[in-house]
This record gives C-alpha cells, structure tokens and sequence, in this order.
C-alpha cells in the first residue's frame, strides 16, 4: 500500500537523513525514497538468520557488482555504526518485504514482529546513490525524473554461486544517447560501492531481456530517439536469488524503498 | 611507396624508440609504425610556417580531443625536448605528407628539402598509444592486430573553427562487445592527452558515417556478431582541416606512420 504524503519533491530533496528516516519511521510514507534526502546514500537491506549470514556474505562478495557489501551488523543488532549510527534497520526503511522458503508472505513498514535476536543485517550498496552525480552532468535520469520507480530486469547471466545462494543477475536500465552513456561510464565507474560501471549497453536480447518496455520489477521508462538503454548490475538480484535458492527466512527493502545513510553520494567515490 | 623491412612483429615491437627512429631515419620503411616500440608514445606531426602556428595552436587547443597538443617548437628548431630530445622531427619518421594550398602535393621518407627556418612543428598525441592498455585488457583491436592500418571517417561533427582553421571531425574506429567498450571508456579516459574517451559508440549514421566498412582513411575492419563499432576523436583530423582551410603549406606525418617519443603510454595516463 502506497500512502501519498504531503510532500513536494522541493521538501523530499531537502529533508536531512535522519529526518527523512523519521517520516518513514513515522509510516506516512511507503513509497519509493527515490529523491529524499537528494545527493544522501541510498541502501538496501537485507536481514536474515545469522546460520544464513556468513553464505549470504560470500556471495555479495562474489557478486560485488550487483550486491556491493557496506555494512554487515553483529547479531541482533540492528544498527549500523559507519552508516547512520543513530537509525533502527528495522524501522527506518519505507516498505519491508518477508519471505519465507522463498515467498514473499508480508510486506510492512516496519518489521518488529519479525525481529529475531539472531538476524543478522546487510546493509548493501543501491545505484539512487548516483542519481545526483548522473543529474550534475546532464544525463537522463527518467526513473528520478519521470516514473520515481527503479526499471529492474532478470537477465540470462547467472552469479557465482555460493553453497546456499544463486540466481540470474538482475539488472537496472537507463535509456540515453550514446554521448551520454560514455560519460554515464566515466561517472559511474567513480562508485564501485554502489555497482560502479554498467556491465552492458544497447540489444536488451544479448543479456536475455525479452521486452524493454516490460520491466520484471518497477516501471518502464521512455526511450528517445537514437537513445540506447544502458544496464548496470542491480541490488533486486536479491530477489532472483531468494526465488531461486529458497531460504527458510529472509527479509529485504521493497523495491525502491532503501535505507537513507547518513554519508553523501560523493563520500562514496573513489575518485 | 611502402617498403617491406626484415623485422617480424616480435622485433618491432622490442625496438627501443631510438632504434625504431633511426630504423625510419634509414627510409628502410615507410609504413605503419603501430606495433613498433610497443608501449612507447606515438605521436603526430604537424610542421607549419610561424605565421600561421598561433592559430593552429587554437584550433587544436578548441578540439582538444582530437589534435591534443604534446609539444610546439620554437621556429626552425625540429626537436621536441620533452618528448625526445635526440631525435629529429624532419627525419624520424617514416612517411610524411606535404601539402600546398590544401593539395597533398608529396609524399616523402624525410622533409629536409622542404624545411624552412621559420617552421613550427606541432607533436600531437594519436590513439595508438593505448594500443598497449587495450590489449592488456583483452580489448579486441584488430588495427593492430590483423590490419596495421588505421580505419579513420570523416564525420558530420564539426570542429570548433579559428579564423584560418575548420573542417569536420574525424574518428578512428574499433569494433568489440558492449562489455568490453565500457571497459575501453574506462581504460582509455586515464589518457586525455591522446585523445580520451571515445566520443561514440553504435549507429555510424549518427555521426554522418555512410558506410563502415568503407573509411575514408586506412583500411577497415571486421565486425563480428554482437560487437559495436565505438569511434574516438582521431588525429586524422587534421587532413580534413587541411582539405577544407587549404593553409598555404602544411606538412604531417602520413596515416599511421607517427612518430615514436622516448616516454611510455603509461607515463601520459591521468590516473
């Protein structure tokens, strides 16, 4: 359920972190965090039973691209001290979703009631983080500007397996000009901590995306006039992989609505 | 007239850039010299009357990416200091081309009969200096590897004029897959000074080009399935400048026949 709250995009951009986690925390909005708290690091979230942690662990660092690794927390402790030391993992976030075996059998704005004190909280790299650095070079950011929702596609590429997880990539899609897409790549491969570089660009097919305009998760965008679409690696991998690999317990940000860190973008950069 | 000299590519490319000068200076070949002195600074020359280097100088600082100036002369000196104080610009490399009121008008192993006391000579950075880092990245390039030409067009782009300078870009090409371009953006932006960033990539039509498989400088190259072709800014540029301003008298190296500087490729890289 998506709540509209009073909100201009003027005031979203303008809310500090902890004041945008407060509005999520308050559950006014359950919509996507796309442009709060603009120019801040957005986060996925994923939790899951710490028998589970060091696996799940192994392969984001496998699959770094899709699933750049941030913050892992102690057991039971759901806080992140290098992120946002003054927020509540479990409340802060927008929209929750749960799983179980593999199903999706809850999505909630906080997830109390599934608190176990042995969940463990990874606290993963998401691309919103580039929106900004994307809007200062004058690149189209459709997703920001047009639809507020990610473009999210399952791919033919499978990730390096781990003992308990694996599934197909699962990639992000902004159409732009090729111009666009060389500096799009300059810019970008400047955040490895939030996917860096795409992995490709132009035919959809190539990487096993059917139709363009069908987004498994999110919305379409618009794609303009000699503007090719440019993919980069995703953080809803973790949702491929949660269908695929069927763990007994396991809980995630809704698509599009991440945890808002205290750091900026540009703190993210490596150069 | 191209001469076949008794070196097989593993000697070429172990010349020192001094032996590959004096290899040229002995007009025992008058070809490419991709491959020579492998990971050494190829560069262009440009030799013109003092009169007119002020604004040649604009020309190439207003387009940058394609004529990336390494060193000016003073007039009637024909070395470049920093770029290879022992060799001389009149003699050291392989072909040149000279050009009256726009018109190639000679085509000579050296240029000492049309030197002139009042010449300027302009080094410009060429793209095959990152011959070496696209090749240690696995980045196809079959100019180098298949060919030994460039494969230059003309596009409809057109260069930023001065008062006696204009014409349209030209870009050199290589084809290979989405993945392998995004990392050939990569690579190659740590190298501004010989020319960057591609500036395009996929629909040759975008860019004015007529038909790929015909270039209107060098020889072309094959594209295999699911590769783009992805165009940089080319030095090439500077034979369209000619054709359209028709300066008075003009002299430059002949395609792919640079000249070879004492530094590394890796010395001129940014990052």
């Amino acid at each position: 359920m998506t709540v509209q709250a009073p909100l201009d995009p003027r005031q979203k951009a303008a809310l500090s972190p902890s004041e945008a986690r407060g509005y999520f925390r308050s559950e006014t909005w359950q919509g996507s965090t796309r442009g709060f708290a603009f120019g801040r690091l957005q986060c996925g979230v994923v939790m899951l039973p710490q028998s589970e942690a060091a696996d799940f662990l192994a392969f984001c660092t496998k699959n770094n691209a899709a699933l750049p690794l941030l913050d892992m927390t102690p057991a039971g402790v759901p806080v992140t001290k290098a992120y946002a030391p003054d927020a509540d993992l479990r409340t802060d976030v927008p929209l929750y979703r749960v799983f179980r075996d593999g199903e999706l059998v809850d999505e909630v704005p906080n997830i109390k009631n599934y608190w176990r004190d042995d969940m463990v909280s990874f606290v993963l790299g998401c691309s919103m983080t580039f929106d900004s650095a994307l809007l200062a070079n004058g690149i189209p950011n459709r997703q920001l500007t047009e639809t507020g929702k990610p473009s999210m596609y399952v791919t033919n590429i499978e990730c390096e397996p781990t003992e308990r997880f694996s599934g197909p990539l699962v990639v992000s899609m902004r159409p732009m000009l090729p111009a666009q897409a060389i500096r799009a790549i300059q810019v970008t491969s400047r955040f490895p901590k939030t996917h860096g570089a795409p992995n490709h660009f132009g035919d959809p097919a190539a990487i096993g995306i059917a139709d363009i305009m069908k987004p498994d998760i999110g919305a379409p965008v618009r794609i303009l006039d000699g503007e090719v679409p440019v993919f980069w690696p995703c953080i809803g991998t973790i949702w491929s992989v949660v269908a695929r690999s069927k763990p007994p317990f396991f809980i995630s940000h809704a698509p599009g609505c991440m945890f808002i860190a205290d750091l900026s973008d540009e703190e993210m950069s490596v150069l």
